[in-house]
C-alpha cells in the first residue's frame, strides 16, 4: 500500500503534449514538487512530457514500475491493465470516468478491467478517482492540480490522512487548512473503489504517521468490512456521509458509482465501530485540530471563560443543547477565582471583564483546570492586546499538563479570527457552536476508546456484526 | 426618537481629560467622524475634551441640549438625570453600569433615576447600555470604540439596523460586515431598558430607511407591546435572543437585568408576530442579505446548480433536512437544459460538469428560474474563471426579474470566499447550510407577510392575544 503513495517508478498512462491534456497536469505538479522517483510518460508518440520521458507503452519502460497512474477513455482502459499486468506492474490507479457511475456500457467496462486485475493480482484505486497525494514526499496524481493554486499545500507536511470519493472535498480541505494549524498528511481519492476502499485505506493510515483520519463517502462498499476496521483503530476517524436523506443519497449515486446505503444502518454502525459521523463537511477540515492540540474530554462538565458578557450566555445554550454541562464550581473554587483580581461573575460562565494581565488568565486557567469539577475549557476571550494571545500560547501547554482540553473561540469577525490562527499557530474555532462540537467530538472519541479497548481484550464483537449483518441485507 | 440617532446638540456627561477615562473616547470618536452637531464635555473641572467645549454642568451649557449621554459612576446618575431635567433635555442615553444588573443597591438607584425622568417626562435609553450608532451621519455614543479599529464601520452607510444588549455583539456584527454586502444603517444598545425597549426602537426603524432589523435579546421586557409592534411590521424582523435552555436564562441575567423569560413563550410570540427567530449568533450579520439582494422565496421548490458533484449531493441533504424540496423538473425544462451544453445531470442537483461559458450559465439561470417547478436556486459554482463571477452578476439582476432568490455557496474555503464576496459584492453564503437556511428565512417572511397583510385587513389579533397574554403570566 505504501508505493500508492510512495512510488520509487510511476508511469502516467494517457500524458501527452497535446492542449488541454488532463494527465500531463500530473507530471507537471510532479516536476513543480521535485518529486525525487521515476517518472515515465505513456502516450501513443512516445513523446517525453514536462521533461519526463515518454514511450508509446509501458512494455517499453527499461526498469521495473512500481505505479501506473491511467487517465485515458474508459474504453481504452481494459487493454492498458492488461498490458500493466504483462509488464509486471502491481498497483494501478484509473483516474478516467465512465465505468460503473456512467450506466450498463461503463458497468460492462468496469468487470472487463477487473477480470484483467484478477488475473495478473494487480491492485487498484479508482476508477473515477484522482488518485494520492503525499504532503511528506510532495507525491501527487490528483489532475487538474495547479502548482500556483495548490502548491501551498505541500509546503508543510501535516498529520490528517484523509480518504475521499470527491476531489472538489479534496480542494475544499487543502485550501482550508492553509488559514489551519493542520496540515494534510496523505489524501487518497477512493472514486468507485472497484478494487481498494475505504476501509484499505483506514487500515493504511493505522499504521503510519497519520493522527486523525477523516472520511468524505457517498457510498459504503462492505460496510461489515469498514466496521470490523474501524474498531481496531484508536486513531480518531472523522467521517462525512452524504445521503442522509433520499434526495442526497440518489444525487451522489450520479457522481459516483454506489448504491442507495440505508443510512440508519451507516449511523448505527459508526456508532458501533467508533466512527465520529459529521453533521457538516467543514467539520471535515474544523475538527482535527481539537485531537492534534489538545488531550481528550474525559467528562461533560465544561468551564466557560469570556470577557464578553453576552457570549457567556450564548455559550451555556450550546453546551447544554450539544449535551454537555455547564460545570457547577465548588466554593472554594470559586474562592480562588475570587482572589485573581476584579472579575465580573466568578460562578461559570466565568465573566473576566475587561481589564486582564496575562498572568491573570494563567492563574483562571489553572484553578479551573486544576478543579475536580471541571473537565474541559470553553475560553472565548476578546483579543483586546497581545497578553491574551500569550495567555493563551500557555494555556495549550497546561491543557497537557492537566490532559484536559479547552476549545477556543473568539467573538470576532471571521476574517480576524482566520488572521489570528494563521498567525499564532493557535487552534482557535470558528464559531462558537464549532467549538462546542469539537468538545463533544473528543468526549466520543474518549468513550470509543474505553470501549475498543475493553472490546479488545474481550475480542468479541459478534452479537452486534450479526445483527449488522442482517440489517445490511434487509 | 429621531434625535437619539441625530442630535443637534449633545453634551456628553463624564468626559474628562483623566487617563482612561471612558466618555471621552465617545467624544475622540465624534471628532474623528466630523460630527457635525455641537457637541460638549461634562466634568467637575469644566474643561473641554478632544476639542469640544466643556462645562461643569449641563445648566452651564448657553443653548438646548437634543441628547445627554451619561457615563459616571451609577450612585451620581440619579443627581445629573435631575439636573438634565432642569436643563430640559428630554432624551438621555445612561451609559453606566451598576443598576438594576448589579443587585439590590443598583436596583434602588434605577428606581430613583426612573423617579426624575418620570417627574421632567424624560425618555431614557439604557442604562448599562451603549447608546445609538447612526452610519448615515456618523453619530456613534459607543464607549471604548476607536477610530482605528471601528471607523472602518462608518465608512459605507447601509440599511440594516440592530437593536442589542450587548455591545460586543454590536462589534462582531460591525467587524462581519467589512467582508461582507451588507452594512449597518443605525444601531441601539438598549442595556436594561428602564424606558424604551426593543418595540420603541422596532417602531423607529419601521418609519426610517432600515430594509431589515436585527435584534440581539438578554430578555424580553414586554412581550405583548413586542408582539403588537412587530405586527405591524413589514420589514424582516431578525431576533437572536439568549437563555434557550435554563443555564444560558441565568448566564444572561448576570449580564443584562433581565428575568429568566421562559424561553418557549418567547419562540411562540415570534412565530405568531412574524418574528424570525435566528439560530446562531452568527445569522445576525450572515442572514440579511438575503432580503436586501434577493425577491423573498415564495415556495419551498429549489433547484441546485452545481459543478461539484459531491456538493450536489450535500446541498440535496440540507435542503431537505431544513424542510426544503428538491424541485423536480419537467422533462421539458430537463429537454431545455441538455440543449444548453455538455451537463453531467440534467436531473436536479444539475451537474455542470467542469467547462462553461457565461452564456451557458445565464441560460441555466433562465431555464431554472423561468419554469413554473423551481422557486429558487441554490447555486454552488466553483470560481474557476471570471466568467463564473461574470454570470452570478447578471443572475442577481435575473433572479429579480422572475421575482425568485438564489442563495450562493462557493465550495471553497472562507477566505477565498470572503475575498470573492468582497472584492465582487456578490451575496455568498459561508457555507451550504447557511445558504439553505437563508433560503428558509426568505420563505418564513414570505408566509409571515402574507399572514400579516391578511391580519391587517382583519385588523384583529386578540383570540391569540389572549392565549399568550395568559402564557406570559405563567
Amino acid at each position: 500500500m505504501e508505493k500508492f503513495f510512495n512510488p520509487q517508478s510511476v508511469a502516467v498512462i494517457g500524458a501527452s503534449n497535446s492542449p488541454f491534456n488532463l494527465a500531463a497536469t500530473i507530471l507537471n505538479l510532479l516536476r513543480h514538487n521535485c518529486y525525487p522517483g521515476d517518472v515515465y510518460a505513456i502516450n501513443r508518440k512516445g513523446e517525453s512530457v514536462h521533461g519526463f520521458p515518454g514511450y508509446s507503452s509501458v512494455l517499453d519502460i527499461p526498469g521495473k514500475v512500481d505505479l501506473a497512474v491511467i487517465l485515458l477513455s474508459a474504453s481504452q482502459v481494459p487493454g492498458i491493465v492488461r498490458q500493466c499486468g504483462e509488464k509486471g506492474i502491481q498497483r494501478i490507479i484509473i483516474e478516467s470516468a465512465g465505468f460503473s457511475e456512467a450506466g450498463e456500457a461503463g458497468h460492462l467496462l468496469q468487470q472487463e478491467m477487473e477480470s484483467h486485475m484478477r488475473t495478473y493480482g494487480i491492485r487498484i484505486l479508482g476508477p473515477n478517482c484522482l488518485g494520492t497525494l503525499n504532503t511528506q514526499n510532495r507525491f501527487c496524481c490528483f489532475y487538474g492540480f495547479v502548482p500556483e493554486k495548490y502548491g501551498e499545500g505541500f509546503i508543510t507536511p501535516g498529520t490528517i490522512s484523509y480518504i475521499i470519493q470527491s476531489g472538489g472535498i479534496g480542494v475544499l480541505v487543502l485550501d482550508s487548512f492553509s488559514n489551519d494549524v493542520c496540515k494534510v498528511n496523505k489524501m487518497v481519492s477512493i472514486g468507485n473503489k472497484s478494487d481498494l476502499d475505504e476501509a484499505d485505506f483506514i487500515e493504511y493510515f493505522n499504521q503510519d504517521n497519520t493522527e486523525v483520519i477523516g472520511m468524505y463517502l457517498e457510498s459504503i462498499r462492505d460496510g461489515i468490512k469498514l466496521m470490523k476496521t474501524a474498531r481496531r483503530v484508536k486513531k480518531p476517524i472523522l467521517a462525512f456521509k452524504v445521503g442522509r436523506t433520499e434526495e442526497g443519497s440518489h444525487a451522489a449515486m450520479s457522481h459516483t458509482a454506489g448504491m442507495a446505503n440505508n443510512d440508519v444502518i451507516f449511523d448505527s454502525a459508526c456508532r458501533q465501530a467508533g466512527i465520529i459521523r459529521l453533521k457538516s463537511i467543514s467539520e471535515l477540515h474544523s475538527l482535527p485540530k481539537i485531537f492534534t492540540t489538545m488531550p481528550l474530554l474525559r467528562g461533560k462538565n465544561i468551564a466557560v471563560i469570556t470577557n464578553s458578557g453576552a457570549f457567556g450566555g450564548i455559550a451555556a445554550d450550546i453546551l447544554v443543547e450539544q449535551g454537555m454541562k455547564l460545570a457547577s464550581l465548588a466554593p472554594h473554587t470559586q474562592e480562588r477565582l475570587a482572589k485573581t483580581g476584579q472579575l465580573f461573575n466568578i460562578k461559570n460562565p466565568v465573566d473576566l471583564g475587561p481589564a486582564m494581565s496575562k498572568q491573570m488568565f494563567i492563574d483562571i486557567f489553572d484553578i479551573l483546570l486544576s478543579s475536580n469539577e471541571v473537565d474541559g475549557l470553553l475560553p472565548i476571550p476578546n483579543i483586546w492586546q497581545d497578553v491574551v494571545i500569550e495567555a493563551i500560547l500557555d494555556l495549550i501547554e497546561i491543557c497537557k499538563y492537566y490532559q484536559k482540553p479547552a476549545a477556543l473561540y473568539i467573538p470576532n469577525s471571521i476574517s480576524k479570527i482566520l488572521t489570528i490562527r494563521t498567525k499564532y499557530q493557535i487552534p482557535v474555532f470558528e464559531s462558537p457552536e464549532e467549538a462546542v462540537r469539537a468538545l463533544v467530538v473528543s468526549n466520543q472519541q474518549y468513550h470509543y476508546l474505553l470501549k475498543k479497548e475493553r472490546y479488545h481484550e474481550r475480542n468479541s464483537f459478534e452479537c452486534d456484526e450479526t445483527k449488522l449483518e442482517h440489517a445490511l441485507r434487509v
